[in-house]
């Protein structure tokens, strides 16, 4: 059938797949989380710094988050002199572009936090979004793991101000050194076997969800998961996945203990034996600052996805059950990562720039608070309205507002049309008002105000018809029009209020 | 020359043209300043919206800031179904279509702010960027004018919470109405003279730069400018230019007189008297809340740009001169501007749903900010520096910052390389530190504590070269080990730290 012409057609009032809006008490909520984040990086010497959303790909780089498709997972577009510009998939690109470009400027090392949206081109799905959250903590331009011990007492911090309470977190310590010390000891440390690392890697990061046994699988000839769906193996000998395998097992009951054990495996390993003076340093430091187990562990089993990795990595994971969408019971899991990147400033300047930092995943970390619950019932009451029954009084109802808003009450005039009364106590409700300011005309010739407790109301039953009816109910109260700041201030001091 | 290959060719580290990186105290004063606005509209009963920056281009559609060039003006892309995407270019759009979207489940009239970038896809030029912050706040689904009168109020708080002093600003606001009305009076009111009309409207918009007799000639035959480019004018004969030219100056001494004037003018045309009744009853509200002239002004010079206005226009501007970039003084201008516009959601739901809002340029308002000067100096205070001269102490440096974080004092531990004393004070003052803590091995063995006033430091000559020289200065005190916290922050609070 031909597409009738000349009719206009009316765009769809909908947002494009995986993006969301955020509303009200929402917004608020994740503002004040942050800023609360912002006042312990702060406190830490870390200061703000704002990228803008779009970079060039050149600067955004090699270092998008799936290297197999290059274009893949960003949102790109062409400038009008045809160079290709994107979206900021991360933090820590735009960070690396900065430190590069203002290199001579910047007191060095620079630590910085930043706080805002960034842009996944990925397959949106069930709580998947392509835009999201992100706030992250960096100090760039020192090689000293003083700083990576900096940051994660500093994410300690950072989770408690968020409202996370102490024992309801860990954070774990790991070191990409003492991994690749663990492969020369297994006899895969050449380029030729880098293929049979990267398997091994994912191996690894996959501990929790396959159990010891699927990753033994995995580093040796391959396995099979539920669905039938094979997925090749590093191919390992046995003993080389032995080695691996009490890697990841070699936690003890403190840092010191864990970092003897690593010693043993990495044997003769220059970079192993560096990577575990590396975690002995930073478990004194922490364990100096009172960040100790169970707080802060040294976790071999955490290796973090990402390639460009140098050093200590490190983790947050929330140490409580949810109940999941299938209605399962689980961990939460991990809300922050992060770690040691020495190359990222480098592909710019040429010279290596070691830097070190963690990226707060936002939303997850608001989806744990509001698991946790509680805090926010009180903070999302409405403002006080102030009814408009008599139109041509609108001049009454603003000053009574200005009087309100004038002792910090949040208030507002109904300014919908009609003069109904249902009506507008129906607005009031939607708007979670705890009390509504009623004048007409009856209260304008005596010289009174009606106030109405809105949440007391709810409780009693029934459709509101007339003026008369509501007029019967304890939970409204008529007043002099001189006193209505006091009793409005009365009323929503009550402990129920 | 054929290039290079083989050799890895560097990227630049820098941004596309007309974006920006904001820093530090730039990125707080932001903040702050946008907080107190926030707080401003949070007490008039506004709720907090985010839209995410990507909407479809069919949602933003029409309304393009720049009709003529439909793409021209936005970052549009595809997405991998092929369906066009674009970044907001304004916070109004994305409101018009949030507005539709949950028009069953929003309360009506709908009050909501919204901050946060928005992208234009424009030349950049000197001071122009292509992304830039705004700030707005809108009334959606009521037709009286108290929302206008009530935005135009809330307008002058946000500005002086902002930090504008209430003799600084002005709030200009006119009716589209009222402007229709004249020209139905000229009698260009029809469709074969909407060309016309639009000339005219341009014109106006132009008194504050052309002077009137620009504007007359802009009504009349054209006007030839300075360069000797010629602008095509509306071709008015000299009566309809002489009504046009007394609306634009029918300013009086208060908003009744002005109101009265208009009526005159409007003569018999519907579309203007109703336009005068709710300049009067806007001017009345304001007026009865203590926003009188020169506060609050009806002033018919002022048109707005946009052309989706349908009735009130209104905007901020600051009344105080500045000396611009080619070093002329000047009136600081526009700051902040809005209207009403009733069609907007109705190109989603087919229904009316009147609407009304302003946007606050949020830069332009720190820059005016800037112009006023002065109270950004303290706050721009670094954090106290513990130097490291002894890079295994590293330990007992942390203690000191924690416990000056304990008491809310914002520090950090110098993490660069090197124990050279010179560079790690350099580092400090490049930090804007008002103070360092020393600990070297002689202070370490003492169980003492050096702490250096910065500030008072730079005021003495030359270079540092030794321990023993800078420990002779008066700007610097040895205490106990104990008394760190206490000597910090005595010495922070001094009048002149």
């Amino acid at each position: 059938m031909a597409r009738k012409t000349g009719k206009p057609q009316r765009p769809k009032a909908q947002l494009p797949r995986g993006f969301d809006d955020s509303f009200g008490e929402d917004v608020l909520v994740r503002q004040r989380m942050l800023s609360r984040i912002a006042e312990v990086y702060h406190l830490h010497g870390f200061d703000p710094l704002e990228t803008p959303a779009i970079e060039t790909v050149e600067a955004l780089g090699k270092f998008l988050p799936d290297v197999d498709r290059p274009m893949g997972g960003v949102f790109g577009f062409q400038d009008e002199d045809e160079s290709w510009l994107a979206l900021r998939y991360d933090m820590t690109a735009p960070l690396a572009r900065v430190a590069a470009q203002y290199r001579n400027d910047l007191p060095s090392p620079y630590r910085r936090y930043a706080m805002g949206p960034i842009w996944r081109n990925e397959k949106p799905g069930p709580g998947r979004f392509r835009q999201f959250w992100q706030c992250d903590a960096d100090t760039v331009g020192t090689s000293t793991v003083a700083a990576d011990a900096e940051i994660c007492a500093m994410l300690a911090d950072a989770l408690q101000a968020a409202g996370i309470a102490r024992e309801d977190f860990v954070i774990r310590i790991n070191n990409r050194k003492v991994l690749n010390g663990i492969l020369e000891e297994a006899g895969i440390a050449s380029e030729e076997e880098e293929a049979q690392r990267g398997i091994a890697l994912r191996a690894i990061d996959k501990l929790d969800r396959l159990g010891e046994d699927g990753v033994r699988a995995l580093l040796g000839e391959g396995r099979r998961d539920e669905s039938g769906d094979f997925t090749k193996g590093a191919n390992l000998s046995a003993e080389q996945a032995d080695l691996i395998m009490n890697f990841v097992a070699a936690e003890r009951a403190d840092g010191a203990a864990t970092c003897a054990r690593l010693r043993e495996l990495v044997g003769a390993s220059g970079q192993g034996r560096e990577g575990v003076d590396e975690l002995e340093t930073i478990a004194e430091l922490l364990e100096g600052q009172g960040y100790r187990a169970p707080l802060a562990r040294i976790d071999p089993s955490i290796v973090r996805g990402l390639a460009y990795y140098t050093g200590p990595v490190y983790e947050a994971e929330l140490a409580f059950e949810i109940v999941d969408e299938k209605g399962e019971r689980r961990q939460f899991g991990s809300v922050a990562g992060g770690g040691r990147y020495d190359d990222l400033v480098m592909r710019f300047t040429g010279q290596r720039t070691p830097a070190t930092g963690v990226s707060i995943g936002v939303d997850r970390l608001l989806a744990a608070l509001r698991a946790r619950g509680g805090q926010e019932a009180k903070a999302a009451r409405g403002p006080v309205v102030v009814l408009a029954p008599e139109r041509d009084r609108m001049g009454d109802y603003q000053a009574i507002v200005a009087e309100l808003r004038g002792a910090g009450i949040r208030s507002e005039v109904f300014m919908g049309g009609g003069t109904n009364m249902g009506k507008q106590l129906k607005y009031a409700d939607k708007r979670r008002a705890p009390l509504a300011v009623i004048v007409g005309s009856q209260e304008r010739e005596a010289g009174t105000v009606q106030i109405k407790d809105l949440v007391l109301g709810a409780k009693l039953a029934g459709e509101i018809d007339s003026n008369e009816e509501w007029k019967a109910q304890p939970a409204q109260r008529e007043v002099p029009r001189g006193r209505v700041l006091a009793t409005v201030r009365a009323m929503l001091d009550r402990p129920d209020a």
